[in-house]
């Protein structure tokens, strides 16, 4: 049975990017900080693009690959381009949008869902046996809100960002308790893996 | 040589009380959730009061409980009811407020300080060889906006509490680089010590 599970990287201070987010600054002043550990590994030989990082890095890249689908929220998709189209390996993409219709099929791969609960029914089903990859604070909040969020991988990042965005807020008083069921140390990275459990 | 320490009790999104917090309910609202792995140990014979936790978490409760002075702030020593005057083995006690005269000499452990640096100095050198146990948000935040807090001591706690008290705000756009040095898995916890670096 597939799992829906967020990931991100977050510094100490909980953030998952820098001040100034927006359109061409997708993770904020400074934030690509908080993207060090993916960019750890040697550039490749011919593009200079940075190669799968060493170690436990690289299997947590390896782990976010191997998902069968995608769900996202516009201010995740919009800053990465709509990642042109292709997240990986040609994956359904689920987009959340508060409307939907006047988008709907700009890419083949995409969907435009206004609802976290459908979103997540259909991000499941399209990703069979595999995990479904959730990307995003906005999505994650409304997930978590509405009971539809089954794992946390968070790549704890050790920096105090000190402004930006954050990735928990607006959650409410209630309490949402965890289930810790890993914890890899990387380099320069710490990964914490959680179950939801209420 | 001593170095100033933050040992805080910190919930995954960030928080280290719940909402409410004030006189007669330190924690904040269900914000003593916080502390269950520290109450984990089996009540003593004859106190009834919870004995020392077993395994990693009762490690983490020895090296606190041997700090050789400690630094916290007015919202943390006074919800505390002060511990009475001693927190643990009659070791000094500096506490950060803005107008110290009129409280100097309350009890005989404590000296007000109205300057972090001057704080952290004094308590520095009042422990010698041992640590300084630091205590409390708006105390952190003050050190580290001060360059005067060494390491960071985090309980993280795998719950999300929604609101509260944050241990990191008003810290500004300048990164703090830290440097993870241990991660200890303890019973509902896990324990996260990084050196601050910048």
């Amino acid at each position: 049975m597939s799992a829906t599970v967020l990931y991100m990287s977050m510094s100490l201070d909980g953030f998952i990017a820098g001040p100034n987010q927006g359109p061409g600054n997708g993770l904020g002043d400074a934030g690509h900080r908080l993207h060090d550990w993916i960019l750890g590994g040697a550039p490749t030989e011919h593009s200079g693009v940075p190669g799968r990082p060493s170690g436990a890095n690289g299997t947590m890249m390896d782990e976010l690959m191997a998902t069968g689908a995608v769900v996202a929220g516009r201010g995740t998709f919009e800053p990465a381009g709509g990642w042109e189209g292709d997240h990986h390996d040609g994956v359904p993409i689920f987009i959340l949008s508060r409307r939907p219709e006047a988008e709907e099929a700009q890419w083949p791969l995409m969907t435009y869902v206004s609802d976290v609960e459908e979103a997540m029914a259909a991000a499941k089903e399209a990703a069979g046996e595999k995990e479904v990859l959730v990307h995003g604070a906005g999505t994650a909040q409304l997930a978590l809100a509405a009971g539809v969020l089954d794992e946390l991988q968070i790549h704890l990042v050790p920096v105090l960002l000190g402004e930006g965005r954050r990735l928990f807020e607006h959650l409410g008083a209630d309490h949402i308790e965890l289930e810790p069921t890993r914890i890899v140390e990387g380099a320069g990275v710490t990964h914490l893996r959680y179950r939801v459990l209420s």
